[in-house]
């Protein structure tokens, strides 16, 4: 195989990758939205865990762990920002129909941020 | 669907990713290799680009181009690294090699870990 060829490959993987980050994306928004009803933090250390040792589990090289784990750390940044929004929006809408006749109801339902930040 | 149901989906798709991540660093680690014998550097600023268009091209959403983008730097980055390992040991084999039958030529094939890492 060539370099051209290669890169031809690489560029079709790089399509599937964008392809299952945004299916995983989906999932993290709906997970989000139903922690907004359970009132269940963004960040939750314990699945975290899981979620590294399932990727080390999963990988046959030839990135070392450490390498796929700098890439997962990424990830679970971006779906934790995706998820706090999702559930940020989810509490405004709840919070504006909460607010309905009366006012100033809204504020005091807002809870402390307690996701983990980066 | 449920939290314990989306974690389950989400834990599949990280296995797919795992698997996509490795090929697309096997095509790398084999760019890298053909690099050696043509002297070309491991970073071209002008393939990246392509990398990153070819990246938003394909995005549908829900994440923004940037968030994914945020991801790809730490994937290239990575790769980098991976390429610049197996370009190491195939000169350091290649400088061996020329040493020729003079000396520690044994101990000159062997090459760097390149395999998984714990």
């Amino acid at each position: 195989m060539t370099i051209e060829e290669l890169r031809i490959r690489i560029d079709e993987l790089d399509r599937q990758l964008v392809a299952l980050l945004s299916e995983r994306a989906r999932a993290a928004q709906m997970i989000g939205h139903l922690k907004a009803a359970t009132s269940l933090p963004v960040y939750e250390p314990n699945r975290e865990k899981i979620i590294y040792a399932n990727v080390r589990a999963a990988n046959k090289g030839p990135l070392p762990d450490i390498e796929l784990t700098h890439i997962y750390e990424r990830i679970i940044d971006v779906m934790r920002a995706l998820q706090r929004n999702e559930l940020a929006s989810q509490r405004h809408a709840q919070a504006a129909e909460a607010e309905g006749g009366s006012q100033g109801h809204a504020a005091g339902e807002s809870s402390p941020e307690t996701g983990k930040r980066s």
